[in-house]
């Protein structure tokens, strides 16, 4: 079909939108999982009073989070709405599309998770240590049509760092939108299974209002390589060695574990799996037919020591120097079963994820010193990305051959970038919705669209067993803390005559200075017992004699260090 | 000459150091600056009684330094022979290299320090801003020969992302060591000044005993390309621009200055300089000759908003992210005299510098969201390295044939690499000193090489006004804080009767829980109350009583949330 025979496309939309009858439901597509960063992806799909939600991630702290563990998605919206959520559906099982289920789902009782097989399998252990037991977990594979109230569910193959990985078309009165999820189009995976590009074009050629897709390498020109080209590396690294190999990549990067398996098999070396969720992954995805090998290779991990180095291969997790991590722990000599010696070669099978990077090059460096040759991003590619290059991205485009154009995932700046591949593969710019987490597009029958009033969206952060209890407060005093301390102020003084009684006792930690001995802090204490000695008119309050310790302390301080404690002044009154 | 006939360098070293005569005194090298970090460089050569000290660095905190301003090198080793320290010697006026001045000097009154002419003129603004009137800031500009008690210093030309850039030769008794200092071999620089290969074969011919080698890039492959590459990206991004354009580079970077004001010459735009350190390095480099341009093409930053924006060019600080710089304040509509609006360009003529890659992505996005249009280095180069690549490297050993081979600063993996390269051009194995901090090196006249005993070596912190007050104990602090919060426990007790009198006050900040009507509080509260009126037998001492609150209220808080506050017990009797 010649391209000009699509005329939604092509033709410009009228700058107001039109007078709309009341049943003119338009599709709503809400983010929630915070647009423009990588790490959680969320994406509500509103139609009428039904809503499905394509993935539920979470993300990971950034460095001014201090002491926080997990962030997830404010899902205040779904909450107001939570008899009108039918389903969710999840693209593929990463902690950044499926990590916060576990804090989300006991919100919505009974609403089902649709997930392909290996998903499931990876989601089982959610369930069992979340308790998740009152959502069902069904099945939802590449090809199937599900209906959900107004929605046709269309999941559809496409590649990605984990099998099975799917995008999401959903017909529905208001048009059709395709949810790539995370993608790329590898035209020679591992497990041999093909992206759909038949359902995608089908797709394009019916009409498509709008194309959401993954923009996490949109800077990227090119192609990104095939998974298979890393196992090709794996055999040329593996071919001279002598010594013990170790590998680590993602646990859930299944394809990448099988490359390692069949590069062992390749020279006669056994593999060893280490690493709690790679080994829970690794059996996992045995289990399911996810992984082929001979079961006579598989050492088990605590005979690691009596195998010969130059019969063994160990896999392991740790590819982002995660402090915990197998990779980390042999690094800092601290590891159960590995101790790194010389003539061991580690391959790190992956590259630093934005914010990881110091951790990745201090774990390289640690694994060298204790003698190991590694053979790491910089120097040489042992690892693909799973997300699409340019021209895969302008293929999904062309394909498809949306109305309108949401670049998501990613940050701010790539999908400025997604968003002019769009434009040079003919989507008018002002179809372009670059969007703020929490910001509907309202997409019509008509194929016209505008976006919505923005609804609550945002952060809440998981702080031991806590959710939501820290908020901006919390940090900002964890911040202030970690900055320049604390500086404690114990006074005692007489109900009577106003007097202080023995000396103001001061505890202090994190300041600049460590000694209660220090000339700074008999000066302190002479100036606060001066203070109340010499107290000002309001002075027989203790709200006040407090705020007068504190900011005269605080000032004292300050122009001593030119650091500012939190001042904490405590009055007992006797 | 051909190689073979440098026997030092291919002849095998006895295996163990001979016994030498007590004359026999050995040319010791040893880093200060912190060998395998980014950011701080000091290297001291010590020979008998006298010492010479090459470059003396800051590092920029790590994350997990919190509140720390800049850290700077532990000198220990130089205050105990104050009496033998001869000389500073600057290669460069960087901040990683001449930035741990103003707090070292002080220390070695009348040492003087020597650098070449541009460096000099930088250090000006810290001489007068320090008061370092008591070091004599001496000329040692590049093909002079200075004699320093043993030492003959022979600075010689290298290029750099800063002019005038020197490595160093020092011939002592000993032999000669080669000190590269921070270098690429750029054979077209922008001001014509070539490094100087000759004087390098010269000593390579005459022999070299040790080289110092700078690492920062010893992972890249080939050549780094010429600084004259970036003015060609800028004459091509700027060419087809109608609206503003916006330069962030380093503010020492004299030569990228210099290119900029060269694009926009060529295109009848003006140049505005904003950015503290950028207008003070414009001016001196202006003031010694280093900058050439047409004096009418300058507009006064406060009369940018007066020039059509097809005839500006701005030139600014902030290619890092750093907070508070130029290019971070117009992200974040926060700048006095530049307003990004649609239609602005921005290039940011720098890559990220490990560590600051989040602060970089976030002004970059910020700088989209503002409507500019922005060319950094994920899409496009508009930016080279001041550091030699593999080849460069190779070839710097290669003029100066040494015998042994120190990689000096980078990583550790980069050094591994660097020695690596050594290697492949001859040096032996057993010749190449991958070094701890404050491990010496003693070269011996004969060519033999042993490592010595570790000196005291390390950071010290700069908090505020305080230089080495703040240590481990004091960081460890900020991190418990930063992580949980405080949580502090202020009990009255009738000394009398060991009667608590009221009710116990508790002040708790950046721990999970706020609100003290939390059921928790309540609950802390009470378990001290029950320890205090039912306690064990040696309750009647303070101390007991306040570990006992202590270790009784931080076990409830971690059951109740998986969390571990500082608590801070405090006990009024009276």
């Amino acid at each position: 079909m010649p391209k000009a025979s699509k005329p939604a496309r092509t033709q410009p939309r009228p700058a107001q939108p039109q007078v709309r009858a009341a049943d003119d439901i338009p599709l709503r597509v809400i983010p929630l999982g915070g647009v423009g960063e990588i790490g959680k992806n969320m994406y509500v799909f509103e139609y009428g009073d039904d809503i499905v939600v394509i993935d539920c991630g979470l993300m990971f702290p950034d460095e001014e989070m201090f002491g926080i563990d997990l962030v997830i998605p404010d899902v205040t919206y779904l909450r107001e709405r939570r008899d009108n959520v039918r389903a969710f559906l999840i693209t593929h099982a990463h902690e950044d599309h499926v990590g916060g289920l576990p804090y989300i789902l006991p919100e919505f009782p009974g609403v089902p998770v649709y997930a392909s097989t290996l998903a499931r399998g990876l989601l089982g252990n959610k369930v069992k240590e979340h308790k998740l037991h009152n959502n069902p977990l069904r099945s939802l594979e590449p090809g199937d049509e599900l209906v959900i109230g107004p929605f046709t569910v269309m999941p559809f193959r496409v590649g990605h760092s984990i099998p099975d990985a799917m995008g999401i078309a959903l017909r529905t009165p208001a048009g059709t939108v395709v949810h790539t999820g995370d993608f790329k189009f590898d035209h020679t995976p591992v497990d041999g299974k093909m992206s759909d590009f038949a359902i995608l074009a089908r797709l394009g050629e019916e009409g498509v209002t709008c194309l959401l897709s993954d923009s996490t390498r949109a800077e990227n020109p090119g192609y990104t390589p095939s998974e298979r080209t890393v196992g090709e590396a794996f055999r040329e690294i593996m071919e001279p060695l002598e010594g013990r190999v170790i590998v680590a990549t993602f646990a859930s990067n299944i394809a990448r574990i099988q490359q390692v398996l069949d590069a062992a098999a390749a020279f006669g070396r056994k593999v060893a799996v280490a690493g709690r969720s790679m080994e829970q992954n690794f059996r996992i995805a045995t289990d399911l037919g996810y992984l082929t090998y001979e079961p006579g290779m598989i050492v088990a991990k605590d005979r690691i020591g009596e195998t010969p180095g130059n019969q063994l291969v160990v896999v392991t997790t740790g590819s982002q120097g995660e402090p915990m991590s197998g990779l980390a722990r042999m690094a800092n000599r601290d590891h159960r079963y590995v101790e790194i010696e010389p003539g061991d070669t580690v391959i790190v099978s992956a590259s630093p994820i934005p914010g990881n990077e110091e951790y990745v090059a201090r774990t390289i460096d640690n694994l060298f010193k204790a003698g190991a040759n590694v053979i790491y991003h910089a120097i040489r590619h042992a690892h693909v990305s799973g997300h699409a290059s340019q021209e895969e991205l302008k293929l999904m485009l062309n394909l498809t051959r949306p109305k309108h154009f949401i670049p998501m995932h990613g940050e701010f700046r790539m999908q400025v970038q997604h968003g002019r591949l769009a434009i040079e593969t003919g989507v008018l710019p002002e179809d372009v919705f670059i969007i703020e987490n929490g910001t509907p597009i309202e997409l019509f029958a008509d194929g016209s669209a505008r976006r919505g009033q923005p609804v609550p969206a945002g952060y809440v952060f998981v702080d031991g067993l806590s959710v939501g209890d820290v908020g901006e407060v919390v940090l900002r005093d964890r911040r202030a803390l970690a900055n320049d301390g604390m500086f404690m102020v114990v006074v005692t003084v007489d109900k009577q005559t106003g007097n202080v009684i023995g000396s103001p006792e001061i505890i202090t930690r994190g300041f600049v200075h460590l000694n209660e001995q220090d000339p700074i802090m008999a000066e302190a204490v002479a100036r606060i017992v001066a203070a109340i000695e010499n107290p000002g008119e309001h002075i027989s309050e203790v709200a006040l004699l407090k705020s007068q310790i504190k900011d005269g302390v605080s000032r004292y301080l300050y122009e001593q260090t030119k650091r500012r404690p939190m001042v904490f002044p405590v009055v007992v009154e006797v």
